[in-house]
């Protein structure tokens, strides 16, 4: 038993998540893959629509209905928001789910229906999935179903941020996250401003006021903070394919210093594999974690008096997505929690 | 004398602000470019160090010691900071000079001395330069014989702010400006952090609370506000040659509303052919100004009640430095404020 | 009449060839554009479909079909191939046309129908119609009512080897062009491979001995050997925007030596105001000539004897398209060759 | 004695070869990072030097010389050439030496001096060095105590081309490579040319007849062929960080057909772990082996008869230096050769 393969499932395997998922499984001591779908590439071998994978071993894509579930023990659903929510209700129930996108993030129904324009379609479900940011939801997370990774945007901000609202250190309702993504945040799309002549050489905010990452960001600052805040959450589109920086403005609460902030920071994340302060004289920067389930933080006291700056930085596609996917599984299946997750960055 | 062609130096010729100022200036209808000093490549060929110069007919680089400036009409000086004063105080009268440096640009001597690290030593001609934000100093630019041209993250940002603080509209002891770059904002100099290798696919913020241009956004929104206010100015170094945008966070005036601030802005820049606001639909982007001297504004509400985002961008080189150099010197020499620069932007 | 206006439409113009065309337009002394033709967005604005051009005055967006073509002097085309040559088989005859596409570059009908595998639609036409490789067929262009521009890679090709193959100095049936160039050559359409995501941080050849700019430059260089010869074309997209460098590995002709290539190129285009020889220690690079209408030419020895390696590079925007679209529109209405294209590179 | 970890250590660990090794080591099974020197940067902590390595425990960088080699297994050496050969000979006996340099690749002392300037100093060394092109030298290398692993580009253009020069398929005379390199394949140096604003949206020719890789190619292309060759080598920097691509056209032998290239290829490395002809339709790019010790090939008809154009592609830091060291260790230490290489490509 304590060599068992434990089989998995991608579907959604034509999309970067379900992607960088495969990737990261496919070096997993413990992940065999086992069935990947794409419903509009089925039929196809992975590596024609994923070249990179060439020399693996890997399952051809299939219709997410022809999947045959017996025998399986986990799912990685990487599908787009709004279709995961019916396709992962007509799961069997044995199967542990660790959904990557953003159908089962939001607690309240009312705050679902009106930012994603529609009524959800799976309420059962969503009052039992589990917001999957590892460090804060370990407990329920070992003991979930179904686990709702959170979006890479609020992996980054909200590591920054929950310790200090947490332990009093900042006004929750003073907090402007501007945040800068590479172009894989947006998917593999064909839209036009993410070709390589529109979003090269160049860089714009997008979504102002208006990002569907925003509810989710409230929903746990708000829990952490004890009363419902609004925060600012500015999204820029920056040339690079992947990497995640926040850049968070927030008012110190009255007393605090930037060295408190650092010490809670410190104590929250303390032994964890992950998720790490700046050494000394480093600034984050997403070269530091690319292609890596690491988060770099840094905090920095503002020039205008009760301020302070605080910097996080991770890869979108992985702690941002696919890399926490795997380290829910592993809280999941009683696997040490950085198994398969042991990449260093990829720099240059 | 209607045809005379006006006889221009530039001093640090081998820079990248130095570089642009040829680039527009040879496309000039009135310039002639008849001195080019760089004392490190003294005696070399202006292509031998910009070879994209191969095309045209330039004056050798000579030592800024060997010009002979009898006969010369206008300097652009686009020498490092620090060492842009003592050069400019040994130029003889006659000249026009335009400095892209920061050396003129504060007119306090002691927060140069403070931000800068030495006493200011042209004490004399600091007092009489003009800062040369065209817009908002265009009258006494015309008379003006030594323009301080501002950095390219003050006329980013303060092209934006300006006619807000002025109004009233804004609070401008709460003002947050989270400032992207593209590379060649750091100049030409053979540092670790700008090879391609390190500065490619990723982005990280630098020079956090304490890069030089605060203190020069500083005056200006202190003298618009009528008192002394501190602001947060945060640069990052994100993965492209040009182009710089600002995103400024602010808390509005008791009574004001966005719709105010683009009111303000319109008003402020009603005809102006280099300031825009951004057209209905479209979100300002660097790529839309690459290689113009256009600067591109918009507003946005806040989702946090009583605030607004503020988006502005330009080309650094460009508005950011020897564009608008240029558009000073159009202004003392009594020439259309547009001569030269009416090039659109290069895109994609 | 010295100073009248020259009407001009831009049918095609949500394009990037449009584009360009449109931004060199708007700097040139005496156009006017008075015609912007896009079908799939008529009754647009211009900036609504390219943002960049937000400070300019264009007329609307219309449908081909709707334009009313009195009045107007010439026609630039950019649509894509195959869809030219019935849209200006339409057009009155009183204008001057400059198509921008393949459709009227190939003199032999059956070598069209090979490569675009339909038959041509416009014979008439193609008969009368001008290569216009402007160095090469200047006489023809000035006189011409249909030009035909070439195509980017062709233009940086041939400029190099058609002197070179005239004066019987390198062996034209053994050719190699190993081209490279930027994603804007593909256009603005919305395929996968163009994503910024799959084509940044990596490179790959396409078309490899099937591209249809062989063809093209098939014949002509048969036409200046005097005999029908095959060339290898291997074309590689780069994760750059702009640019495209063409590296050609020849055969020298019994007795030739690489000073003797020099030779022919320098008499070849001596006087000429946009093809150049590379300086003395200038090794070619597109960053040297974007945004421009220049070509650099150079030539090397090979280690292998009697071999020898060219090297010509240019924007594929301008001098592979728009740019020298405008500069055989000089040509036909008698104007000095370089109106508008006196731009100097944009570097960095 | 199954478990014991191997100590290894890192002689030039503060460049990119070195950095790309311990990102390689810290995650291979029986690997300890024991010792890393960096003479200039010595005292320092790892991740001063590259904070990627933030979260790995690491020894501090300490000068060679101080080194204790007792009880060190294995020495990687990433020094600049020239720089390794007297390092390399003051190395105790016990140790297993595998040098990602270029001092010890070329057999003929006349021919090394020819090409690097100056006499090699360890010429004892030289003769017992082995080449490790791994596929091609396994015998070899499983014996060697000195490994001199080969370039990125000989490398690259030696798998595709030594089956073939074999098999007696292609002519040995008539082979000419066009290499395409990323950035990181000039070091971490202080170079212009290297800065992003430089080698940024941008690409042209360098060593063109000149680059230290010929010699190289040439000595095993000879050896296969049974006679001395000269070959073209003419490499590009391409603007991304890591990645190389060798175009390289050929002629066929008489009566040899593209076909008859594949199936050497296909016998050459029929069960290789990582190289691979390109499946069907799927054309080598550099995207797809990325971060990986893959090389991918293909080959092509071209249109010019009795020609053939060959792609190969492959991660320069990885298989082209640092993995394909990792792969010789494993040789050397009787290891699974795929021990820490297992990582699939990052992509995008």
């Amino acid at each position: 038993m304590a060599d068992r393969k434990i089989k998995i499932a991608v579907i959604g395997a034509s999309g970067y998540t379900g992607a960088d998922l495969i990737r990261l499984a496919a070096a997993h001591p413990r992940m065999e893959i086992a069935i990947l779908t794409a419903n509009t590439h089925a039929g196809k071998k992975a590596h024609e629509v994923f070249p990179h994978f060439s020399a693996l071993e890997l399952p051809p894509l299939i219709k997410t209905d022809d999947a045959d579930w017996r025998g399986i023990d986990a799912v990685f659903c990487g599908l787009p928001h709004a279709t995961s929510q019916e396709v992962i209700k007509s799961l069997p129930d044995h199967l542990k789910i660790i959904d990557m996108s953003a159908d089962f993030r939001l607690r309240n129904p009312a705050v679902y229906e009106k930012w994603y324009g529609t009524p959800h379609k799976a309420l059962d479900l969503q009052k039992v999935a589990v917001y999957g940011l590892t460090e804060h939801y370990r407990d329920a997370i070992r003991k979930a179903r179904l686990v709702a990774c959170p979006g890479c945007y609020p992996t980054a901000a909200l590591l920054m941020l929950l310790p200090l609202v947490k332990d009093g250190l900042i006004d929750a309702s003073d907090v402007l996250i501007d945040a800068k993504s590479g172009v894989s945040g947006a998917g593999r799309s064909l839209k036009q401003n993410l070709l390589f002549t529109e979003a090269g050489e160049g860089l714009s905010p997008y979504g102002i006021a208006s990002h569907r990452h925003a509810p989710e960001m409230e929903q746990e600052i708000s829990k952490a903070a004890g009363r419902e805040v609004i925060i600012n959450f500015t999204p820029h589109l920056i040339p690079m394919s992947r990497g995640e920086l926040c850049t968070s403005y927030v008012r110190l609460a009255s007393g605090a210093t930037v060295d408190d902030l650092a010490r809670s920071l410190e104590s929250a994340y303390r032994g964890e594999p992950f998720v790490h302060l700046a050494p000394e004289g480093i600034t984050p920067a997403t070269q530091f974690v690319r292609g890596s389930n690491h988060v770099m933080l840094a905090v920095y006291a503002d020039r205008i008096p009760g301020r302070a700056i605080l910097v996080s930085t991770l890869d979108n596609l992985v702690k941002g997505s696919a890399g926490q996917a795997i380290q829910n599984f592993n809280l999941i299946f009683g696997l040490p929690e950085t198994s398969g997750l042991e990449q260093v960055a990829l720099f240059p």
